[in-house]
């Protein structure tokens, strides 16, 4: 009785979550202590103390039926007023009104409602890997098939223009880039996003149609030694961001973030009106409305990034003790190790029999690499010290 | 830039919505306590006590990380096993283990994921008219086209099992139904159901695969004088419910609901597996969790039964006072309001140029009718009592 286009949804499953499912019977087994989860991006840190604050002035202070009522379809206006105005002084420009900002329970939510919008059935979207699994799921919901743009290492896991102009077909409605990137830890270089800019431009002149590069930021916040995240619309017009507050605020079990459509994309307002009858008519609506009233009391509040930058530190330090080599993370908490033998799916598994949980790279069309999610608590990460050396002299990487 | 398979869906828009805007602009210019909005179901009462006080033990004694973070795809446990309890107890039997429960940001976004996992495009979804005018196009996402079974005054607006049984046809792969009824807060009887059961059942056989009773729940608590809602599975075994709190727990805005499959439903394991991922891959996933841990500890309490009640009594006594014809409503909280004309919208323009905002029947496909949520304050109600008359006086219903 499931129907023939969600077949291939429920057997390929999610390898990140079985991953976490596993991670929960290993600690059942052998004891929490000896389970070192690096599998997914559930973060160990407690939203910072603005959050519960504003959630006992929405419980206590606010009228119950503007808390609890319907808001507009896009979300409270008083949101997303603060939301343009943040964005807009990040983005250096008058690029959103309140009209431009369409709230959601997410950014997963926001790509499909994006994808509903500007894409029919045998469209297609290109990928950059290796890239967040998901995004072929979510374009799949709507018949669009994904283009994979191959890794390139010799670009340091840059996304690479070239190979995409040579896999750019009339089809292709939009790119989704991710950056920070998940799963490198990498931010994208602007040289790297000039390059694809200019690629997407001359195809929209020779395709004759707009091809939107959807942007997915939610951790823009989480970089580390001054790094910084270009604001999209400053290198290409047709972009659209989605955001969540997730990462930077910890509640990724919350549900909320947006779709920005900035002024210089083709056809905003347009869009923006559709992407608000999207978001209604996927069911999710507006973003969950005790949680829309928190991130706007919390929009320049963030997660302590001192945390995860001693994370990735410590991690790094461990892992390429054991002999590892890997992407030193400049955002997100991701870092990516480079498999010590070809098949992945080995390294993964003789880490696994050592206790630690790591998501293989073919996950992300990335393989001959792994993932380690740096988002836990610091002391495992030492407590996995020795494990990690096991896995190190096992492999002959160290003595 | 939008899509052929979206523009019918912007063009379109919700005629409630727009009703809503207007009532917002109506009241800007002649004041807002000469305009009453029966237009669209923003409950009027807030939550119950218990919400609040959830609230504050959910921000203050419970763990963050379990509070912010990642629950399972399908919701916290806890909270599937208090819902999956409380089904049972309701249906008197054992219908649901928590692993036919899947937690979700409201009832629309259910049913998004049913049709997702059961229908491929080209498939046919039937409604009975008036429905919720939504439902043809969370059914348009998937490509399925919406057969409508024409209401039927002669029956009282049972749904016509008769009609059914002559428009279906093997593309057919889901009925949905709304009891209590939006927009005529009738609830169905039970004779009628099993009629409809009947001819699914028969159907089946026929056309040689499962047709799912889709069972829209939102208003099942909000019934009165003692009327009650069957439980689909005690006369429909592949039946599903989605269920939201938005209106037993007055918090619309919170998106929160599940999907329910019971053990009788064909392929029940299978069908509620699916739909795990079908929650993850729109981008809603669990359900927000602040609001998964508030019904989990509300499961039992509800809004003030009492206020709706008295609402339906006092807008009947004023609506029929004023010579109109309408259903006396059993449940949920709209009154369906005969026009005095052929043509509603004449009623409904009227209505307006007395600040008197209610809902063409024509949106529900229940053409020479009209919809009046009676959700809003009392004093509301009773304000609009002089308007009510002159427009039963400008159509000569009354001296």
């Amino acid at each position: 009785m499931i129907s023939e286009t969600m077949k291939p949804f429920v057997e390929g499953g999610s390898a990140i979550r079985a991953m976490f499912e596993e991670g929960k019977r290993m600690a059942k087994e052998r004891g929490a202590e000896n389970v070192f989860d690096f599998s997914i991006g559930n973060p160990g840190l407690k939203p910072p103390q603005e959050v519960y604050d504003a959630i006992d002035e929405i419980n206590h202070n606010l009228d119950p039926l503007y808390v609890h009522g319907y808001p507009s379809n896009a979300g409270y206006e008083s949101t997303r007023t603060v939301v343009a105005d943040n964005l807009n002084e990040r983005a250096g420009g008058d690029y959103f009104d309140i009209d431009h900002i369409i709230m959601n329970c997410g950014a997963a939510y926001g790509v499909n409602m994006i994808l509903r919008c500007i894409t029919n059935p045998g469209d297609k979207m290109a990928v950059f890997a290796p890239y967040f699994v998901e995004y072929g799921n979510w374009a799949g919901n709507w018949g669009v098939d994904t283009i994979v743009v191959p890794a390139n290492e010799d670009l340091d896991f840059d996304p690479d223009a070239e190979a995409l102009r040579k896999m750019l077909v009339p089809e292709v409605k939009a790119v989704l880039i991710n950056n920070p990137n998940n799963p490198t830890g990498k931010i994208y270089t602007r040289e790297a996003l000039n390059a694809v800019a200019d690629v997407l431009r001359e195809a929209e002149e020779k395709f004759g149609h707009t091809i939107y590069l959807i942007c997915d930021e939610p951790y823009r916040e989480l970089v580390y030694d001054g790094s910084e995240v270009p604001f999209p619309g400053s290198y290409y017009d047709d972009s659209l961001i989605v955001y969540s507050w997730s990462k930077s605020l910890s509640m990724p079990g919350d549900r909320i973030g947006y779709v920005a459509v900035p002024k210089c994309a083709e056809g905003h307002k347009e869009l923006a009106d559709a992407l608000i009858i999207a978001g209604r008519i996927l069911g999710g609506t507006n973003g969950p409305t005790i949680q829309e009233l928190i991130v706007e009391r919390c929009l320049t509040s963030k997660s302590d990034i001192d945390y995860y930058k001693k994370n990735a530190h410590d991690l790094y330090e461990i892992v390429t003790g054991a002999g590892f080599k890997c992407i030193y993370p400049q955002g997100a908490f991701y870092m990516w190790i480079k498999s010590p033998v070809p098949d992945e799916f080995e390294f993964v598994k003789a880490a696994k029999e050592e206790g630690i949980l790591i998501t293989p790279g073919s996950g992300f069309d990335g393989p001959g690499w792994a993932r380690a999610a740096f988002c836990g608590k610091n002391d495992m990460i030492h407590r996995s010290k020795e494990s990690w050396y096991k896995v190190g002299r096992k492999f002959g990487l160290i003595d």
